[in-house]
């Protein structure tokens, strides 16, 4: 099943640079009866930190439960990438097929396996074939250096198009880099990381300190959308920093040029967030809920996501109705503290409900007009405190069921 | 829109005695522009004794609150549903609406306010015009009593066939009839009675025991199904007991007959929750979904639900796609105790993945054979302690789709 390009997709794929010191490349495994490149070989130089966060699922794939014993390590030399096959639930030999993996890259760059990251997607349940992932890496050692944007396209799965952002920060004297790319379509929901992103730096960083910029860049960014609440088994975002910009390694938010890249970092989480949601299954419209006015901030994120799980606010949207009193259910259903007679809604600038009704003289038409966009802001106000929070999802379509009930992810 | 009946309809409608002291009448209120009864009234001999659940919505509607205020006395004389105007979220002006139709009602039959339950469905935030709930109510007081068919369809919205269900228990020499209809087909989730519900009895029923027994039957029957995970702000099921079947008034478990009418009320309120699921919006699958082996109870309740509102599993069966592992993400993004490799699925009696993997030889044709009929079951064994529980839910289908984003409920 052939899917058209996302209507919400940026136009094209943005100029990156590469960053010195990263060496992607990529190759056909074929882990699925398709003929496109479905496996990403990056070489990372010598010294490279890492970072990541990965699923909150109960079960996660081996990729998880590996990528987590090696970030206590904070060195990487290489990230796999695997599209087609998630290699989740398959035991010992899901396993073993990672390991595998590692072993094979190790030998080839003459490090230890744990310097080795490896992420899968696709469907779960059936074990990736280690002979399958061998022949490709030896084809993806053998190929030429490759764009991001190949890079990009080749970890995607029901994408409809390649994802990747650039940012940059300066660090003293010097301006590093940071790019980063994502995939991720369906399967998306706000437990952590909610896909498979990866971020490259030149920037020179302590892993721990590049640990705690990421978290912190997590919780605003892939934390804060959904698609359809689901929580993938094998969700992971890790970042490599290569340091080869020369900058002095920063280790604190007290050195100088840390806020400038938090900045960028959190700026480029975002942007890779937005893009996920951006090409959600189905999606024709990009939604923002901003919730103020909760009890407190966590109260509003609760809020804001019942707001965006709704199935049927999310139709609702999809067929520009203006039906407001889905997102007051939505409010109602989220168990936090809201008193129906203080809340107040709004679909883009204009004001629909408040105290506990709808807005005197209320005039649907520049809500309708709103609505008939692409982007489109919910705002909800309980009245109750200064809680607030904003969250991203889009609106759910025929082309989700489409996706969902036609084709195993 | 015209909606085709469910094809998990059952076939017609069930045969149903009259209840004594029940009357209903049914009459056009025009609340929306149709041409159908949408006002039903159905007057209650004195002496009723009444109980009632209602929402968990933090929103709820002016009908719910008036209810519970009213539930505390324990006595009704009459109950009036409105169908195609919910009154939620109305303010002033709902309450008003609200006290209108109780007060004319009252007026009619010489009884209290207090005495007169209301219930309304269909879309949020327009006040429940007064003019033509009075005008529906007088049509209404000079109908003659009309059937239960008639009065199961006129609470309907979007509904696509009107639901009833007869159970009968014998209290010492007597047998008491149980009629119960209900309505409700979206926005339907378990945070408690998920629609409106109600259930006529010539049983003689203590209200404070009539109530104990209506929220013990309905915490294993409307708080275990879910169609789209949404909780309405008007949901409210009531159980009425006439006393004219002349039994010894029941006032305790202690007292004959009384496990029996709770046998009986209990198997009333799984039919009719079942009943709307099989109405579920869009549904072509009536989904069983069994969790044992979790640690408690209600940790198996809280992964059927992640597992029945997964839109990934949804849209799956919906697909006749045996994709396990789709079950396996909705497990582990419940946050409960689960650990992958004890956990094993079944679809109907086959079992597809044991000890966190696949089943050896696994064959996929007998899954295959099962998720083509409509009637599916889905097996989780957390394998960590006697925690068990079963909920019901339907797929998620186009038809969802189509009926939400095009119609404003």
């Amino acid at each position: 099943m052939t899917i058209a390009r996302s209507p919400l997709a940026p136009q094209g794929f943005p100029d990156l640079p590469a960053i010195q010191g990263v060496a992607p490349r990529v190759a056909r495994a074929r882990y699925k009866t398709w003929d496109r490149c479905d496996l990403t070989f990056i070489e990372l130089t010598p010294g490279t930190a890492v970072a990541g966060v990965t699923t909150q699922s109960k079960c996660p794939s081996p990729e998880v439960e590996w990528c987590r014993a090696a970030l206590a390590l904070g060195q990487a030399r290489a990230l796999v990438v695997n599209a087609g096959n998630s290699n989740a639930f398959t035991g010992n030999r899901g396993r073993a097929a990672v390991e595998a993996i590692a072993a094979r890259v190790a030998g080839h760059l003459g490090c230890q396996p744990s310097d080795v990251f490896v992420a899968s997607t696709g469907v779960i349940g059936v074990p990736l074939p280690i002979d399958k992932a061998e022949a490709g890496l030896d084809a993806a050692f053998a190929a030429p250096a490759c764009d991001w944007e190949d890079a990009a396209a080749t970890i995607m799965t029901t994408d409809t198009f390649p994802k990747a952002v650039l940012t940059r920060a300066v660090i003293g004297e010097k301006t590093v880099n940071l790019v980063g790319i994502v995939k991720g379509s369906g399967m998306i929901a706000p437990d952590m990381a909610t896909m498979l992103g990866f971020i490259f730096t030149d920037a020179a960083i302590e892993p721990a300190f590049l640990q705690k910029t990421l978290s912190a860049a997590n919780r605003t960014s892939f934390s804060c959308i959904t698609v359809d609440s689901d929580t993938s088994t094998s969700d992971t975002v890790l970042a490599f920093a290569t340091g080869h910009a020369g900058n002095a390694p920063l280790a604190s938010f007290d050195d100088a040029g840390a806020d400038a890249f938090q900045a960028a970092l959190g700026d480029m989480c975002l942007q890779l967030a937005h893009l996920v949601v951006r090409d959600g299954e189905g999606a024709s419209k990009f939604i923002e809920i901003q919730v103020e006015g909760a009890v407190s901030d966590e109260s509003a994120h609760r809020i804001a996501l019942s707001v965006a799980n709704s199935p049927l606010v999310k139709t609702a949207i999809a067929g520009e109705d203006a039906n407001w009193g889905r997102v007051v259910m939505a409010v109602g259903k989220a168990g936090e503290p809201a008193e129906r007679d203080r809340l107040a809604i709004r679909f883009g600038p204009t004001q629909v409900a408040r105290g506990g009704l709808a807005v005197d003289g209320y005039d649907e038409a520049p809500v309708t007009a709103h609505l008939k966009g692409q982007e489109i802001e919910v705002g909800v106000d309980l009245g109750l405190g200064s809680g607030r929070a904003t969250v991203w999802t889009c609106d759910l379509t025929h082309g989700y069921i489409s996706i969902n009930a036609d084709y195993r992810s």
